[in-house]
């Protein structure tokens, strides 16, 4: 092993303490002194090993080791260090702490690469905090929305302010973006946050391709009125007609089975939320993701279909918004090979999959070629606090970015 | 007109002041520092008019107009001062200031009772903050349930602690129940909130009875998972399950349409409320109401076997509660004669109907002969701030209240 094994699960250790909820769930939000914490704690491991270390006007936390070259296009790994509000100590986490240690591991082997490569943590991949996520990434690219600091998270706080409570100097966002050109290449270890290494018992996977999500939020308004009097078929209950929105979605997104087409509603918030009154309004998100643009576009389709006669149905008035909607996406080819030739390196057999989850990698894609290492996740299960990957696991992909990084920018 | 129009409208005034929302809304939660000061303001007008004030152990505000025999059972009549937390300026509130100026009325024109009155204004009528009420009139009779002083609000304040915070008394409870017998009647005056007198056009109604109301409480258990990489049929999606629960409450109780069976779900709350995953846990209230308790009981029988059906179906668990299961209850004969008999002496024809809301008087039904006076409400709203009474009307329901209590007691 290139890698120092001992030193990552150290790495991983300390990380699963900040924001440590129950025995093995984490809470880190976006933006969060939480995160800030874990940030100090990437910056002092990067910064020994050599790199120079900062966290840009996006909330990003970025190292670089400086290449030979430095006005050539730059190598940029890594993944996000937020996390789920009830989630696991792997999903990001793994590809920052994996990529700190494979270009730690470079440095201190005194190996100065062609161009210079950054390990980046970007900020708020995650998407929950203000329902808007791959900020960082979408930060450096130039792809921030007129009005998005203004999104609000639940106790308030836009991101705007959250920003500037972290550190972070919100005029300076174009200074903080990477040129078009600047990027080779983007390379990201993930868990794979589903089952398919883990039933076909292989440590390592290539990704093929990312599906695209497809997230949007709705909001109904019906009348409130009491519990007791007002007639069922006088009601304009908007719980009512939110229950047979979630039903549409999960029956759209079925009907394709078995191909890897989902449809998911996470959130939904009644108001006035008292079991007398008759729900007067309800807001909820809503999601389609699928690497086929076709049936994805026919599962949104049918969905606004559905809403429109529910609300019809049930006297309701709603507002459809598109939050996020980013293609699928699929891996370049030559870097699939350079992971291919580590893992044989290896004597690993790393079988090809599709991404269901988005990473920044969907982001970085539409600047650069990218490339993603999955490792084996237990059971498939992810955003959840029983989310497990093993050291060795991380360890193997760690050896593996280890290699490919090299090979591409050695 | 015997009680002092003018007078009554000025109290609807200063109680609409207290809890705003909005133009026209409300919201003065039990127990709270709102309700106190309400309390205050009730306290000095009944003071006013020579009334013996106090607030009881289980935040009740009670006042007693002394009657010539200290030992014959009293009339008791009122409704409750906290509302809903959109709710409007008449539920509850009608009944308890119209209580007020006419027992004060009767007070100030020197008539001595020949029993005493009591004007009551019972605590946490509404239910919402502790998702269980009616907690004034069961604490009178010494029907409150074991462990029902640790149910927390939102907040996670116990009704134990908001009862302390109020200055009540928790030892005293046996102290305050009222006697066995003690009680001749309880009337309460409260607006209709239904549509039955607007549409027929005419300001008071006789209540013949009120619906029963059964409150559950449902929680659904699956499993948490990424919403982009858990396939479709492998999910165990609370909310899918929740969704389905909440159309079949309204299925069940709309198949008796026209009969006045109501289903209701008025709470539902995602856990762990993120876009991004599979949600793990719902919470739900959910309610049917019925006079007729086979139809109810039916509805509850049909209500088991759905929630049982979709949680095999989604894998979910679940655990039901009954939180109130009281039976409907009909009102006396000779005191709707009695009420019958004041409204023609003020040349109003009074329909008879069913109240499909619960009220303190169903709690007081099982201690003692009850009454109820409607007062019509517009276009039947109610439980919502656009909520409405006239003046003119509250003051015919004060006079025929003013009439009854003299014709009973007098």
């Amino acid at each position: 092993m290139n890698i120092n094994a001992a030193r990552l699960q150290h790495f991983f250790e300390v990380s699963s303490g900040i924001g440590k909820i129950g025995e093995t769930g984490m809470c880190r939000p976006a933006h969060s002194q939480l995160e800030k914490k874990m940030f100090e704690h990437a910056r002092g491991w990067m910064e020994s090993a050599g790199l120079t270390v900062r966290i840009d006007s996006f909330g990003n936390l970025i190292g670089r080791l400086q290449g030979k070259n430095p006005d050539a296009p730059i190598l940029m790994t890594g993944s996000h260090l937020d996390t789920q509000p009830y989630g696991g100590r792997f999903d990001g986490i793994a590809g920052v702490l994996c990529a700190i240690e494979a270009v730690c591991s470079i440095a201190e082997k005194g190996i100065v690469p062609e161009a210079s490569i950054d390990v980046i943590a970007f900020a708020d991949e995650e998407s929950w905090r203000f329902n808007k996520g791959l900020f960082g990434s979408r930060g450096i690219l130039g792809k921030l929305e007129e009005g998005e600091l203004q999104r609000a998270d639940k106790d308030g706080i836009t991101r705007e302010q959250a920003l500037i409570d972290f550190g972070c100097d919100i005029t300076k966002f174009k200074e903080d973006e990477y040129a078009p050109g600047s990027i080779r290449c983007f390379i990201e270890l993930h868990i794979e946050q589903g089952p398919v290494l883990d039933k076909s018992n292989k440590p390592i996977g290539i990704v093929s391709g990312i599906a695209g999500p497809l997230l949007l939020s709705l909001k109904l308004n019906g009348m409130a009125g009491h519990a007791g009097s007002v007639p069922m078929p006088l009601r304009k209950d908007a719980l009512l007609g939110a229950a047979k929105v979630v039903v549409a979605v999960n029956e759209i997104a079925s009907q394709f089975t078995p191909a890897p087409t989902v449809g998911t509603v996470g959130t939904l918030n009644v108001f006035p939320s008292s079991r007398n009154i008759i729900p007067e309004a309800v807001s909820m998100t809503m999601e389609f993701r699928d690497i086929d643009m076709e049936r994805r576009d026919s599962c949104e389709q049918q969905l606004k279909t559905a809403i429109d006669e529910i609300a019809q149905t049930h006297g309701l008035h709603y507002e459809l918004t598109v939050d996020t909607d980013i293609k699928s996406s699929y891996c370049a080819d030559w870097i699939k090979d350079t992971i291919r030739v580590s893992c044989e390196e290896l004597g690993l057999e790393a079988p090809e999959l599709v991404s269901g989850p988005f990473h920044d990698a969907l982001v970085m894609s539409e600047a650069c070629d990218f490339g993603m290492i999955f490792v084996r996740c237990k059971d498939g299960i992810s955003h959840n606090p029983l989310e497990y990957a093993s050291y060795e696991d991380l360890a193997l992909g760690c050896e593996v970015l280890y290699k490919t990084v090299l090979k591409i920018i050695g």
